[in-house]
Parts: structure tokens; sequence; C-alpha cells
């Protein structure tokens, strides 16, 4: 049984692209006492492992060149000698670009194939439904009549927060990019913006005549400028992501205006947010996040990579504008056996 | 009776200099109906106005030129045709920088000299100490333990915030410029850092062996990065005033590398603060103020300069490092009589 695994073989400066990967291939390992072998079924794609594959080790810590690239999935367990994941269990978690996970479970959780497509526990039944959940409700507290804007709206955790937001009886504008992803925030009653489009502080003007309550800011950049123009006072600012500077080259800045006048005359609360700190309530909100899908008042989306080779190519286009809801990676058929 | 007031002549670009201002002299008006006179006694030098003496009209409201330059100061009253101000009452708030104050009173509020020294309603038991106590206390919250910087450290708002902060329990480190100031902050039992030394991050990581957890910042710029880089996971900064750029010149923007990412990582939380939001819990915490300062847990300093005419050289002082505690203008000698 082999294994094929992608590995980190250069850090990237700006986009990440094919030429910084290596698929090699070579046996899967048999687990040990305590481990299980579970079969790759999906990997999520998200932004974070990009600052790990940067040249510069003072952003992040750095991944090793030569190790198997990190990402989330989610996976069957095909051979265990662990009692907690007997074979046939589906897990989730830090599984890694590859075929087979073979390794002790640590942070990897059960998924119950009943309750949702096991992929959804890769979006909006995890990670980012749960980010989109915390960051929106607790740290954001959209009111009423308020207008919410969202950056990379078109995407698993952007779009669940537009809908959360207004969930709570909020208008929810969305920052996209393209044709593709204007069309979806439209169906989801979002009033989309498309950064693409040029003046992207006019264009936010035009959708927030009641300037800005709430910004979810997943994107940093130019577009965090662009809505701290139209904060009102007493706004809030969520900052859960900064993928504007995800692709810096080793050293660069991230240089930009200082908002502190504004953020003084304005009285806004501008707070950083990590989904693993609400970790012990992430059942609780999980629970109520799938009320919401069951009952459509939270839909989702997803775009789908065919095959484990096609991961970079995945990974790059979660920064460009051609991907709409979760971006997912299929590995492998889920043939529901024993592997 | 002639009144003598400093006009506004020219808008400033950098530090506010002599020849932004000239004094004239005019007969003092006699008070209309439901007007008061108040003869000017302190003048109370603050940050704010500097803002409204900017060329760039985008930067805040402009003052009018050839109009009397504002400010807040402590008054007394020397004639009435107002019920609620008798003559003799002594009043503070928005006076101008004149000898004499002719209006309805809007905004003056009464202040008691057996109190305290009738100035202090301008410093600790004014304003200033109302800034350092709801930023401090509200927006910053520090705990027993915790470190926490001060900016403009030997100022009225920095040095009571200091105290505030200890007398929580917490440790304060305060940021201030040369040995004046550094003298005055070690008598507080204030951790002193002296920007005009060299290498501000360096010196703050040395004074915050544990990491900064609160800042109190009233200073911005670099000042403000050097902070940032310290900050611990779930720190709060509180933005009461941005005095490095308050001498930017017209359409200069106040540039410097974004800190989202590390305001993520830390799970920082930043709040503006305006000491209005809190009016009306002022009296309470007048009153708990006052009890401090008699108990000697809130210690203050005065830097005097004598004469209206001296109070363009108090203003530019504000931004320099001569001044110690709360800069004032006496503009006249409290005889205490009916004027």
């Amino acid at each position: 049984m082999m294994n094929r695994q992608i590995k980190l073989v250069e850090y990237a400066e700006g986009f990440p692209e094919a030429r910084h990967f290596r698929l090699e291939e070579a046996p899967a390992p048999e687990p040990g006492p305590g481990q299980l072998l579970a079969r790759s079924l999906w990997l999520s794609m998200d932004p974070f492992p990009r600052l790990r594959m940067s040249g510069d080790a003072a952003r992040a810590p750095q991944l090793p060149l030569g190790g198997t690239m990190i990402g989330r999935g989610v996976a069957r367990v095909v051979a265990s000698r662990h009692d907690g994941f007997p074979v046939g269990t589906y897990v989730a978690g830090e599984i890694g670009w590859q075929d087979y996970y073979c390794g002790d479970g640590a942070g990897l959780r059960p998924v119950d194939p009943a309750l949702a497509p096991i992929q959804a526990s890769l979006g909006v039944l995890g990670p980012s439904g749960l980010a989109a959940y915390f960051a929106t409700l607790r740290q954001g507290e959209p009111r009423p009549g308020e207008t919410v804007v969202v950056g990379a709206a078109a995407g698993s955790v952007g779009s669940a927060a537009c809908q959360i937001a207004m969930a709570q009886g909020a208008r929810a504008v969305g920052i996209v990019g393209g044709p593709a992803q204007m069309a979806f925030l439209r169906e989801l009653g979002v009033t989309p913006v498309d950064y693409t489009a040029g003046d992207l502080p006019a264009a936010l003007a035009a959708a927030c005549p009641r300037g800005v309550d709430l910004f979810i800011d997943t994107v940093g950049g130019a577009t965090h400028d662009a809505v701290t123009g139209l904060l009102n006072v007493h706004a809030r600012v969520v900052l859960v992501g900064t993928i504007a500077n995800y692709n810096l080259a080793p050293g660069e800045a991230d240089m930009g205006p200082r908002h502190l006048l504004r953020w003084i005359m304005q009285r806004v609360r501008i707070s950083g947010f990590l989904v693993a700190d609400y970790a012990a309530e992430w059942p609780a909100a999980l629970r109520e996040l799938a009320g919401w899908v069951r009952e459509g008042r939270v839909r989702y989306r997803e775009t789908v990579f065919e095959g484990l080779e096609e991961a970079p190519r995945a990974f790059a286009a979660l920064f460009g504008s051609e991907g709409v809801g979760k971006m997912l990676v299929r590995v492998a058929a889920d043939e529901g056996g024993d592997g």
C-alpha cells in the first residue's frame, strides 16, 4: 500500500505555486502501539499554512523543507491499535497532504457521517463555521439594523459570517472578487462589492450609505484601510485573518496608514481573533450551526479539486478569486469499507 | 476693562509656534440677558486643539483664522445675568485663551474651591484625571501582577493612569522624555523609559521582561509600534491620543507597519477612547479621584507658565519633553473678590 505525500521543497515569496511542492511516494507505514492509520478522503484548503511556508522565519515558525505539507482533512481509519479510533471511524483534523495519516490521533476528532456530508466537518460544521460563529457573535456583536462588512465573503468563513450577521437582523455587505463570487453572495441575500472592479473605497461607500458598524476582517491590507474610512462611532473590527500579507516576501513589511486617530474619534474596538480561544464552547456552537444549516439559514458551497496531486493548485486558488465557498481537495472516494 | 485675547492667525504645519498666534486687545463685553462675564484665572494646555489648527481641513474641523484660540480653563464670575452662575462662582470649561469669558455658560461647570486648588479641576480632578480613570479602569482593566505601559507618562493623564494602574496591583512602566520626567516617575514608583535616549524598543523590552498586558497609548507613531512588539496574549491597548501625528503637515499621512497579524496571533483588543462617552459617570469618578488624591494614592504635579501671553509657549511645550505634570497658564492671580 503506497502513500503519496506532497512535500514542501521551497519556501515561497509571493503566491504559492506548483514549484514549491513535490509529490513523492513511499510505502504506507504500519501503525505502532497506540497509533492508527487512516485513509485521507478530503483535504481542507486554509490560508494559515501559507504563513509557515515563508522564507522569513521571523513571521511564523517555518515548516521544514522536505517535510509533508501540513493541512486539515477528513480521513477514515483503516487500521488501528488505538482504542479511541476503531477501524471505520471518520476523523477530522491535521492529517497533512498525503494519502494516509499514521499517528497517535492527537488533535483528531471523530466525525459523525449521519449528521452531514463528512467534508462539512472541514467547513461550515468545522473550523470555518466555528470561526464565523465566534468572530461574529462574540467579538463582533452585530445588532439589528447595523451594517456588517465581511472580507473574502465568498469563502467558507466569510459566507457563514454574512449569514450569521443577517440572522441577527443586520445587513451584510461582502467583499469578493469576480462574477462567480458576486453571484454567490447575491444568492445568499448579501450585498456584494467586487474588489477586482477598481475603486474599492468608492464602491464600499456606495454599498454602505449608513457607514459600517462591524467589520469581519479576513483580508487586511488595502481592504482594511478602505473599510476603516467608513467605520461609524462605536464600530467593531474583528481581525480573523490577513490574507493580504500572507504572500509578502521575506523581510517585506506590511506598511499602511496608521488609523489611530480615526479609531479614537470613532471609539472603534478592534480585536484579534483565534477560534482556538473558544474551544470549550465548540460542541454547543456546532449543534447550533448544524440546526441553522438544516433550517437553511446558513447555506454553504464547496469548490472541489479532484485528486491529491491537485492540492498545490487548490491552495493557490485560495488566494485568488476563482473559488466559491469552501475550497476542498477530494483525495479519494469514500468507499465506506474498512480499506 | 480691557480683554486680551490670543487669536489664531496662521494654520500650523509641524510644531505650533509663536508666529501662529497674535495677542489682541478689545474692551471686555457686557454680559447680555442669560449671560455671564468671568475673569480667566487658569488655562489648561491640552493637545486636542492642535488638531483644529491644521491646514488640512480633512483632519479635523478647522478653527477660523482670526478667531480666539480655544482652550479649557478656570474663571471666576465677575458679572452675571445668569441665575445659575452668580458673581463669585468659580467655573471650569471651554473659556478660550482670553482674559474674560462672556457667554451663556453652556459647557461650564461650577468648581468648589474648598475641595482642592481650583486649577486641579483642569487636571487630576478634571478632564485629565477622568480620562486616566476611565481609559485605565474601564477600557484597560488592569489586573494584579500585569505590566501596564503608559505613554507620555509624566503628563497629567499619563501620570494619573500609571498610579491608577498601580492601585489595581499592576506594575507601571512609563514612557517619558528627559531627566526631569524620569525623576518624576521614579518619585511615583513608576519604572521610567526615556524615549529621547535612543533605542526605544530595546529599552522597553528591558523594562518589560514579562511583556506588556495593557498599553495606555497617548502618543501613537513609533511609540505605538515599539510597544506593539511586546504585547502579550490577550493584551489591551487603549488609544487615548496620538500626539505623534498632531503635528503632521496637511495631507501628510501617518504611515507605519500594519500590526494586524500580530494582533491576531496575540488576540489583542484595541479600543479608541474619548472621555465624553463616560459623562454620566463623571461625578462619581471625581469623588473617587478626590479621595485617592487626599489619601496620596494619586499624586500630581503642575508646570505653570505665568501670564496669558505665555500660552503659545506653554502650548508648544506640551509636545516637547520639558514639562512635568499638568501644563497650566496662570492668567491672573485669584483675588477671591468680585472683580
